[in-house]
């Protein structure tokens, strides 16, 4: 079951208080096939510069990935350039580069037009509508997108929405979109619009997905070192989207799986800059981190109040 | 197995962007027993004015609580007011009178000093120490602190750590605490000096429960609405401590439960003001609240990872 992704393919140069690194690999794209292919097989789609090591996304086609809808253009890949506070919650953006990302326009290749399962990584709602045009029968479809798009793009945004099965966003995002502070509110605002799942992602507070008669919660992975916290949001939707895909399915129980691998890829991806940690991720520690959720969450809800007041 | 509760006894006036209520029940010790009282029985000790309705603290006698430890003294009660931010993440105090409460020195009543569970609200540390120095035996003994007394009263609450066994504070209180913005680390530090366990309460994001070797998170419960923020983490040291007294047991089960009849408590507690809702609530509502988070966090972690990949 292939996830057909699009989305931003980049360098990044990253400061946090630890340590720099420069011009590694990054966007959303990137991070997502990441995180996705550990689980299920991933055709992606982006544009990159004809600077753009693509080499380095071998470690993506060793583990299924089709890259084949990746072109490749005269000028500079999309570089972003950022600055973590810290305590790592804010960042300041020092450089956005778009290069050939500017002129943008995804064409999903043939083979890929009957993919099952799409992400649509966080770019132009436009775009996003351009790629949804191009593929044939969609099953699952995943979307991203952040405040810049929400406010100089509101008008296609809304209008995707209807066109979308799980929204994504962070819970800044999801407040301003449906405008209004209450996310049980804001979600339920979008819903109404299309998605039939809204995810919100709440970085180290952890992630909750609200849908039509139920909801799901799972909090952060507590870890002793956030390295680079670049990234973890789209590991997440790579974890998600790779579990749904893998079990070919959207019944509750798959879908708070997918919840808790979207929590472990985006806790294994702040362990390291850029996709470092995910490129060396072993299953065992997939598997391994899913059990500490389970162990850090789980409990049995087996008291009789009646006798005990 | 009677909890023995120490903490202050107030008025509150607050203001939300809802309403406003006007010299209400509030105070730690007035929380944590109405929260308490519907696990296990509770003694209160604490001081009120001669203003104070202590009728209305009839429903407390009632669930079985023993209020033979509050004096009532000459003066005014203590007396808070504050208002809260449009968002209700924020407040501003208006006013701090603390009236008799400024001379409050604890004395234990006789029948109460061979408590098995104790909670020490929110007052001065070096109170906190002669309460236990009046206490025979306790079994289990929590506390709860502010940014206050880790600024002005450090070195008795440092000594305090090594007598209790949960130390129950919130994000920032941790932080501040073990000057350590890392929380699996803060956790370690307080931990070190005493403390079993720590609880760290993080308003709508739920709580996490920092032990030796594992550890415990419980989400937020999502409301529509917060009406009134105040008491919500005395409420939550109530269910979690009422159930630990109900059980007579620190079985990790118990303490998960325990985690989550807190969050099920504080939330219930912001649904209305001062105690209002914590008078109203019977064992249904708790049962069903205990299963709604049940529902919101369970997930079975049964996947295979080798066959994946």
């Amino acid at each position: 079951m292939s996830i057909l992704c699009v989305g931003s393919i980049a360098l990044d140069s990253v400061e946090t208080p630890f340590a720099k690194a420069e011009r590694v690999l990054g966007g959303s794209a990137v991070f997502f096939a990441s995180a996705a292919t550990l689980f299920a097989p991933v055709r992606l789609v982006g544009v990159v510069g004809d600077d753009y090591p693509l080499d380095d996304l071998d470690f993506l086609t060793n583990r299924g990935a089709d890259l084949s809808g990746i072109e490749q253009r005269e000028g500079k890949s999309f570089f972003w350039a950022g600055r973590y506070h810290s305590d790592l919650s804010g960042r300041d953006t020092l450089a956005t580069e778009l290069g050939v990302f500017a002129d943008f326009q995804p064409k999903i290749p043939e083979p890929f037009r009957q993919s099952r399962y799409v992400f649509l990584g966080n770019i132009d709602p436009v775009l996003q509508h351009d790629v949804l045009d191009q593929v044939e029968s969609p099953e699952v479809i995943a979307c991203d997108t952040m405040n810049y798009w929400i406010e100089g793009g509101r008008e296609s945004l809304v209008s995707l929405l209807d066109r979308v099965h799980i929204l994504m966003v962070n819970d800044e995002e999801a407040r301003q979109l449906a405008d209004e502070p209450n996310l049980l509110r804001a979600s339920r605002w979008i819903r109404e619009r299309g998605p039939d799942i809204v995810v919100v992602k709440k970085g180290e507070h952890g992630a909750i997905l609200f849908a039509d008669d139920w909801l799901f919660h799972v909090p952060g992975f507590p870890l002793e070192e956030v390295f680079d916290p670049t990234g973890a949001g789209d590991a997440f939707a790579g974890g998600f989207m790779g579990h749904i895909a893998a079990a070919g399915s959207l019944d509750t129980d798959d879908i708070r799986r997918a919840m808790v691998y979207g929590s472990v890829m985006g806790s294994y991806a702040v362990e390291r800059f850029s996709v470092d940690r995910l490129i060396d991720l072993i299953p065992d520690a997939i598997e391994e981190r899913m059990l500490g959720f389970h162990q850090m969450t789980a409990f049995e809800a087996l008291v009789q109040v009646e006798e005990r007041v």
